[in-house]
Parts: structure tokens; C-alpha cells; sequence
């Protein structure tokens, strides 16, 4: 079934190729992959391409597919076919083939592969209309076995994807075999880009990344910083409740804590470069002996300076398991291009902790951290069910990726499977996923569109503790090496606000929501009442605010429900008269009549209990 | 007055010297200035000096001072004065005479220069039992009239300051007019050194500083950290009920920013050096042209994020002031030499806000800020008689160390002046202290022994808005633009938890306690019962340990005593059955009988009060 949608949707792509043909003679062709959901071909058109050529485009398709055209293929030696390539001005087919021919398969990406030929030596051609492509096949009979399709998008992309390289147009079509299914794929992205936190932190004015600042470092306005701050205030309490201590670190560090740690060997690529510090020239020159000046590193996580924290003094069993909590910054160098909204950043806050115990402590550790993942999830109103758990291990083919005995990787893969379903997790197995230092498990949740939002982590790890020399002492008096594991809950604060604005679509639950009501007073003259309620409300610890602009009544409710503000209170006469109040509930057609105190009653419990 | 003191210490300094030339003939003198409350003197032993030698120089030179030596002098030419202690082999006094003669007095150091002549031309000789010094005076008759001296302490110092010089031995001498004063400087001096955060920082478990990690960057223990958070949950619950909004910024950021503001070319001195990111130069070369890659900074401060964040939307004027606080860890390189412990380092947290505003907004904002700081200091049990005010001005004969127009100088200072007058707050004019880019007043808190910490701040800016081209939207639709204030009220998170674990000694409140109670089981049959009670009233919000080591009762109350908990209760079999509880109430000598209820409501009324 997987086999025939791909290949469906490769015949698509080369129907949409022979609709350019028959429109653009001139075009001369790139690659045209399979994708989730579709294809894309990327073609030089010679000429710049709107949305009116695409619709062109796609109306021609439709009309080719109606002719009912055979997918015709014959095999040719592959001097022939860069013969015939070459004829017809394919120069970008002609390059690929020469590539093939000099270099082998193996210099030739695979989506570029997928489209050409299998091997050097056998070279298929398969043509629909006057459109003729080298393609390893297989293809559908004619084009009327193609189901429903649809272009959707145009974007530039780098010939090969070097930006030295033309650039090219690419089309993107959708593809699948019933109408109702691309129905409810359209209806799907449509959903997904109303849901866009990029687009809604914008609206809702919650946060924004600035061009002269630096990519991927969101700077939080008041509505969206309040929103943090709600959320921390609630991890900090809870990890109190759950028997944590904090710890407080620097965001930067001597290069030397991570070359100990091996995050500098295994990681450095995802690290912004080392600031050096220290003496300068001048002052090395005026000494005999020349010293070397310290480097120091944005630290990319913050295991090194627990560790630290914990070797400032001796610990005795007796203190163990140390549960110690931060909400800590860090830095990675992400790739530009990876760079997304609050999802992938290069500064974000890990609510990190790190739990140093005994050997004996682990496995009650781990169940504990289990269930207060759990519990986060269901605070923030997710379903248990919706929640996806990995086991990430080391892939034992590659065994130089990761440090530590395989002993030691036997033994806590183990103990993480072993309780994984002691707790009942169902939770599928991954090679290769853990971390270079031990394995974990991975939380993700599945949000409301059905998208998978990776969350919570849970790390073993055997072997900073031994990079560290960390010690203990144990019940006979001797020093004895602590086992520690790492974990972060949301993962990080950006993404996970990233995954409550998408899955709430910006309509978070009222304990969080920056503004909780808004008060819209009628006129001028009712603004001072407004005012006062609005104090009564803000010393009962709620989230209020008053539209005081010059603007129609009309206006401003609409406003304030754009914001998805959970409760808009109208002021007039008679509210400030005292009688009962018409409550605008988010999300309610109907307005609710209900008094002053009850209200007040019934926000604050829903804030207590976190709804 | 002054000068008298001032002669007496320099006297008493030759004093001392002459009685190391008659127990050490070889030793070979640097220079010995005045300082505060006493002197030193930098001197080459030939052998390593320990306090018992300090002790013997002391007794002798008591000797020499019931001898009643007289401080004799004569004039003689410079030339002279080289060949004189070129035959003493005093080696060092005839380098600073040569650089005297070759160099004239600008490249001599003050200190340097007190110790030797008033000018190259005449150089004076005062001679004191066997020991002769160039010195340009003046001194007392004779020794008799020294009053009470003391040596106390022994330091290693470069000749010159210089690292690359050999290092001399410094001996430390305390002299005062009366032995009252003497006494009461030692007094201070030993609650001074009892009190000392960086002592206390680590009795108490609070923090360290680590030299893996790097110097100036704390690491905040379990102990200092619940204590920084329950402090900065207290900052911003008031801030938030004080009307400011938070926001949130990375902690680096490009370089342009901090272009654009000018601290980069008035400050980058003090500033780590740039992250050079982006392209790697094997990706350039790859290119026709070489793409200029990015520099970032660590933020030394926050205010070109918070302007970044205000321009991000256009504000109208109804909006304002806008006042957005954050907690913000900035980073500066400061001299190793000047580090120590929290009151000075390279990472700290500003408790920082900037208040955005238009001109008629300005006075009112500038006396809301005075009244929230000092609210700020009452509630960490500070007397406002102890707060001094300083206005610091520019120094209108240096305008290059500073930014903008006169007008704009006199403007700002005139306003602040006219706000601290109304305000009824006492202060001073400091020419010269204003910051680059506005003045500022500057809070300064005398601690219980007397001494001045620097605390909050409040500049009033009228540049950035201008370098950064900031503007709202007027009542006439026009652009215009704004007025910042910034300020910080604790200063640094860092410098003022130092500040109050000196102030009150590591006692600190109850509200801000890293620990409010230890229960003391009395042996292993009540640990168990302890450990209800710790849980119950954990639940209640309390800060509450047990001690359940296998010790004495009497070591687990003095360990609880020296880590000065403001609550012990030992829990036995009648504590366990419910009888009244005996507390142990921090200072206080005899323990009080209490119910437990009584006992509870206490506590949460001292934490509700700020007591």
C-alpha cells in the first residue's frame, strides 16, 4: 500500500512534468522526488513563475490526465541517454549522468538517485506525452490511475542544494488516491497554519525573533514572558513538592568542564566557538614563560556545573539521592536553515535536573521522574494516551560514537527497559538514539493535529560520573562512584510553549493565559469603574486589563477575542451598578449572566486547578 | 586633622623600617605609603618572613620608639642621594631615583613619588635610628609622638606592581592616635572577618566560586539557591503589583547592538570579547564572494533587547509608560585582581527594568521608582537613615566620556535633582560618576558595621532612545520620541545577597532562610515521627529539615545552631505525643514552650510579614 501511493505520486510528478513541457518547451528539468504527502520537481522555467502559471500548470495536468497517457519505458546504454539528454538541452539530467559515469552511484544524492537510474548500468526512459525522464521506475500504466492531485506551493531551491549552484523553481504537488483524503490533508494544513505559534506569537504579541539581535534567539514580550513566568512559577513549585533543590549556574564556563565531560569531542559541531580570554599578547610578551589564555564555552547544557556543585563537598549516603533542579539556558549552534519559529532555536531554557543517587536508588528514581512527567503532561491538559515513549539506545554497530563499557550500556538499557514497563509505558525501541553518554527514554506528545512534539527526556548515564571522578561516601566509610541521571520535563520552555500555543491554537487554558479578562468598558464615563474593578480583580491575583482606547464597543470586544482572551466583561451602568454581569466566555456563543462574586469564584478555582 | 594622621602613619612606617634594617642589614626597602587606618611597607628580606619574624619587628620596633628617636633630615642633590644608596645596596631605591632623573616624576607612581621627593630637584633624606630614606616629608619630631601601632599582616606584592618583577615582602601596619581607636578598628575588623560572605558563603553551604569553571562565576549550592528564589520571588511578585510588565532576552546578542548603543566603544574594555559565528572559511571559499561572518557579544547589560522589543510594534501614547522588568544575567570581564567573592564578579544578575515614557510621565515615574526601592530596603530590614543618596553628574570638563547634547545633560540632571529635593531624600553630588550615556542617583546601604554597599540605581536616559531611533505615536499621530529611565534596585542579585549575608551576619530572616526549622529526633525511634511532622509542615510552605545523622542530640543542635536556623526542635517521645514543643529560638539564649499550632501560626505570620 506504501509502494503504490509512491508510486502514484511519482507518476504524478512526471504528469506535472509533461504539463511544463507541453507549456514551457524550453524548461529544463531538475529532480522531481517523492515526498510525505506528494512530490516536487524543481525545474528551470527560463522565466519567473506566479501562482496564475502554477493554477496553468495544474489545469494542464488535469487535461494530459483525461488523454488517459501510457507510462512507455525502454531501457538505452547510458551514453545514449546522455546523448539524447544533451540533444534536448536537459543540461542539469546531463550533469547528473555524468556524474553517474564518473563517479558512481555513491557521489549522487539519493532523491537525485531515486529519480535516474538504479545502477551505472542499466538506464530506463520513461515518457508521458512529450515529456521524457530517465527514472528507475516503476511508474502506474497511464495516467488515469493517478487518484486526486493538487498543486500547492512554489518555492525557490539551490540546484543540488549548493547555493553556488542556479536556482531553480520548484512546484509542490499533493497526491493521493481519494478526494476525501486530500480533503482532510488540506483541511489539516489549513488547521496546522491557523495554529502556527510563528504566526500566532506574532498575533497574540507574545514573542518575536530579531534580525538585529541574532537568528534563533527569541526575545519575549510581556504577554508571552508572563505566560513563562506562570509556567515556571508552577515547575518550581512542583519540583519542591517532589523533593528537589535548586542549583543556580553561569551560562558560560572553561572550555576544559566540557573536553572533560566529552561534549566538546562528541558535540563541539553544535557549539558556538570558544570566546578567549585571558591574557593578552602584550602582557604574554612581557613574561618569560608565555601562558595560556583560557577559553571559555556558552555552555550547551548544564551537566558540567552540577557536577561541579557536587564535588565542592563530600556527600554521604546518607544525603543521596541529591535531586538538583535549574532552569538553565543554554546555547547551540544550530544550522541556519534548521532554524524554526520557537522549535529550533540556538538559545533555549532546558528545565534540566540532575539526580545523583546510588545504585540501589536508581530504579525507585527513575519511576519517580516517570510519573512526574506524566503529571506535567496531565497538568497542561494533554491525554496520557496521546503521549508516545522511545527507548533510545546505543546502536552497537557504531560503537565509537558513545563512550562507556558495554557493560556498562547492557546494564542501564536494562534497567530503563525494565522499568519502562514495570510503569507501564508503552514505549517501541530505537537504536542508535541514545545519548553518547548513556541511553534514555523519550517522551512526545501527540498534539490535537496529530503531530508528534518531542518533550520530556529521561537519561541513564554511567559515564560523567566516572569523567568526573564523583564520589560518594558509602555505609563502610569508602568513597564509591554515584550513578546520575539527567532529565528535562518540557524539554525545553520554548518548544513546549511552541507545543501549547499550537495545540491550544493560542486559546490556552485560563491559568496560564497572560490576560485573563478583559474589561471593555462602554463610554468615557466608565472607565474609572472600570479601573476600579480592574485593582479589585488584580489584588485577587488575577490577570486583568481594560480597553481604554477611543474606539467603538464593537471594536474593541473583537478585539479582545482575537487575543482568545478566556473571559470579556462589558462595563456599563449596570454592571457598575452592581448587578449581575454578562460574561463573554471564550470559545461561547451565548453570554453568561452571572454575579460579581460568583464569577470571581468560579476564575480563581478554575486558576487553582489549573483549567 | 587628616594630615596629622596621615604624618603619624608615614612616620610610624619608618619607624617600622628602621627596626627591620637593625634585625635584617641586608634587607633592601621598596616603598612604605600611608593607606587607610594604617601603612605598609614593601621590602626585599633576602629570606621568607613568617608572623612570628612580623611579631619580632613589631616588639622592636616598640624599642625603638621608647628610644624617642628623632626623624632628622637634610637636603642633598639627586646624584647624591643615587651614590648614597648605591653603597647601602638599596637597589630598589636607586631604580625609582634613576627613572626620577631619566624619566622626571610623570612616570613614577604617586605612591611611588610620596615615598621619595617632591620633585627631582630637591630630595630629601630623613634618617631614623640606623634607617635613612628618601622621603619628602614631613614627619613628626621623634618617635614618642607615634601613638599606638600594630603590625597585622604579611602580603606578597611585585616591586612595581609588576608581575615580571621580583616580589617583595608587604608588612601591614595598623596606627592610630589613641589605643581606643586602635581597639575599635580590631573589633571591626574581626566582626568584619566573622561576617565575610565569602566565609560564611561557604560554612553555610550557599555557594562557590570554582577554578574549573572559571573565576567571578558563582555556582549557587541547594541552600543559596532556595534563598535567591525566594528573593526573586518577592521581586517579582512587586514589581507585578507595582505595575511593570516582565519580558525576557537572550544572553548574547550581536555585536551591533552594542554598537549602536555605544557601550561597545565606551565600554568594550570591560566586555568578554566577541563570538566570531557564521560561516566557516572552508564554506567561503566555496563562494565567488566572502560573506562577512557575525560577531556576538555576552550581554555586559540589557537595555538594547528591552529597545529591540519596544520597536518591534509602534506604541501609542496611551500605552505608555511602558515599564518591563527583568531579572538578567549579564557578563563582564572584570580585572582578576579586582575580583572577590559576590561583591565583585564576571557574571551577574541585574534586577533590571527600563521604563519607557513620554516627557510628562518622566518626574511621576522617577518618584515611583524612589518609593519602590526604598520599600525594597524596609523589607529586608534596612533603616532608611542608613541609605545614602548620591547625584551623579557628568563631568563638564571630560564631555568625550559621555553622550549627547548639553542641553540634554542639564535637562536630565536638573530633573533628577528636582526629584530627590521633593522626594525629601539626602544627597550628595558626585561630578564625574554619571554614566556615559545620562546621570543616574545612586543608592548606597551602610551596612551594621558601617560600611557603604552600593546598591540600586536610576539613570535617566535620553540617548538610546535617540541612537536607537526609537518613537511612539503621539496624541497628534505624529512620531515621537520617548524618555527611558533605567534602574536596578537590588543592583546585582549577587552583591546584594552578599550584602545581607554580611549585614546580618549569615542570620538572615525567617522569609529568606534557606532552612526555617530543623527538627533534632532525639534518636532512631523518632525518626519516623520527625519526618511527619517535617512533611506536614512542609505542606504548610515551610522551609523545614531533619536531621536524621547517627549523631549526638547536642552535635545535630550546635551543627543546626552554627548553620544558623532560625528555628530548632528537638522531637522525643513528648513532642511525639503531642505536648507543647520547646524552640529553640535563633539568638536567644532560653527556649520558649509552645504549642505546635501556636508555633505554626508564628512562623507563618513572620513569613507573611517579612520578619
Amino acid at each position: 500500500m506504501k509502494i503504490d501511493i509512491d508510486i502514484m505520486r511519482h507518476s504524478c510528478a512526471h504528469l506535472v512534468a509533461a504539463a511544463v513541457a507541453e507549456l514551457y518547451p524550453k524548461a529544463k528539468f531538475g529532480v522531481g522526488p517523492v515526498v510525505e504527502n506528494g512530490f516536487y520537481y524543481d525545474i528551470d522555467f527560463g522565466v519567473a513563475i506566479n501562482e496564475e502559471d502554477l493554477q496553468k500548470i495544474e489545469d494542464k495536468a488535469r487535461e494530459l490526465q483525461k488523454k488517459n497517457l501510457e507510462f512507455s519505458h525502454q531501457e538505452v546504454p547510458l551514453d545514449k541517454a546522455i546523448e539524447l539528454f544533451e540533444k534536448n538541452g536537459q543540461t542539469y539530467k546531463v550533469e547528473l549522468l555524468n556524474d553517474l559515469k564518473t563517479k558512481g552511484t555513491t557521489k549522487v544524492k539519493d532523491e537525485e538517485l531515486a529519480q535516474v537510474v538504479e545502477s551505472v548500468d542499466k538506464v530506463t526512459l520513461y515518457q508521458t506525452g512529450k515529456f521524457i525522464d530517465l527514472c528507475r521506475g516503476p511508474h502506474l500504466k497511464t495516467t488515469k490511475d493517478i487518484g486526486v492531485f493538487k498543486l500547492n506551493k512554489l518555492a525557490g531551491a539551490y540546484w543540488r542544494g549548493k547555493s553556488e549552484n542556479p536556482q531553480l523553481t520548484r512546484i509542490y504537488g499533493l497526491c493521493f488516491a481519494k478526494q476525501k483524503e486530500l480533503d482532510d490533508y488540506l483541511t489539516l494544513l489549513a488547521e496546522a497554519e491557523k495554529r502556527d505559534h510563528r504566526k500566532l506569537g506574532k498575533e497574540l504579541d507574545l514573542y518575536h525573533i530579531d534580525d538585529m539581535v541574532g537568528l534563533g534567539l527569541p526575545l519575549w514580550h510581556p504577554k508571552g514572558a508572563i505566560m513563562w513566568r506562570v509556567i515556571e512559577d508552577f515547575w518550581y513549585k512542583h519540583h519542591l513538592l517532589n523533593g528537589y533543590e535548586l542549583v543556580r549556574t553561569p551560562h558560560i564556563g572553561n572550555k576544559i568542564l566540557w573536553e572533560t565531560s566529552g561534549h566538546w569531542g562528541f558535540y563541539n559541531e553544535s557549539m558556538y566557538p570558544p570566546l578567549e580570554v585571558g591574557q593578552t599578547l602584550k602582557e604574554n610578551q612581557d613574561r618569560q614563560e608565555v601562558k595560556e589564555s583560557e577559553q571559555y564555552l556558552l555552555k550547551p547544557m548544564n551537566c558540567p556545573f552540577h557536577v561541579q556543585v557536587f564535588k565542592n563537598r563530600l556527600y554521604s549516603y546518607r544525603e543521596l539521592p541529591l535531586r538538583w533542579a535549574e532552569c538553565g539556558t543554554v546555547y547551540r549552534y544550530e544550522k541556519k536553515g534548521q532554524l524554526s519559529g520557537l522549535t529550533r532555536v540556538r538559545g533555549f531554557t532546558q528545565d534540566d535536573a540532575h539526580i545523583i543517587c546510588r545504585k540501589d536508588q536508581v530504579e525507585e528514581e527513575l519511576k519517580r521522574v516517570i510519573d512526574f512527567i506524566l503529571f506535567i503532561y496531565k497538568s497542561f491538559g494533554f491525554n496520557l494516551e496521546d503521549v508516545q515513549v522511545f527507548l533510545s539506545l546505543r546502536d552497537p554497530k557504531d560503537k565509537e560514537k558513545y563512550v562507556g563499557s558495554d557493560e556498562g550500556w547492557e546494564l542501564t538499557e536494562s534497567v530503563l527497559r525494565k522499568v519502562a514497563k514495570e510503569k507501564k509505558l508503552k514505549f517501541s525501541e530505537e537504536k542508535g538514539e541514545a545519548a553518547f553518554y548513556g541511553p534514555k527514554l523519550d517522551f512526545k506528545i501527540k498534539d490535537c493535529l496529530g503531530r508528534l512534539w518531542q518533550c520530556s527526556t529521561l537519561q541513564f548515564d554511567f559515564n560523567l560520573p566516572e569523567r568526573f571522578d564523583m564520589n560518594f561516601v558509602n555505609n563502610k566509610g569508602e568513597q564509591e562512584r554515584p550513578y546520575m541521571l539527567h532529565r528535562a520535563l518540557f524539554g525545553s520552555f520554548e518548544r513546549f510553549i511552541g507545543l501549547l500555543i499550537e495545540h491550544y491554537a493560542g486559546a490556552v487554558p485560563v491559568w496560564f493565559a497572560p490576560t485573563q479578562i478583559m474589561l471593555v468598558p462602554v463610554s468615557e464615563k466608565h472607565v474609572e469603574g472600570a479601573r476600579k474593578i480592574k485593582q479589585e480583580l488584580f489584588e485577587l491575583g488575577i490577570r486583568v486589563d481594560s480597553d481604554e482606547a477611543d474606539e467603538t464597543l464593537g471594536n474593541k470586544v473583537r478585539k479582545a477575542v482575537k487575543q482568545k482572551i478566556p473571559y470579556i466583561i462589558v462595563i456599563g451602568d449596570k454592571e457598575l451598578a452592581g448587578e449581575d454581569w454578562m460574561i463573554r466566555i471564550r470559545g461561547i456563543e451565548k453570554q453568561e449572566k452571572m454575579s460579581k462574586e460568583k464569577f470571581i469564584k468560579r476564575i480563581l478555582e478554575e486558576i487553582k486547578d489549573r483549567k
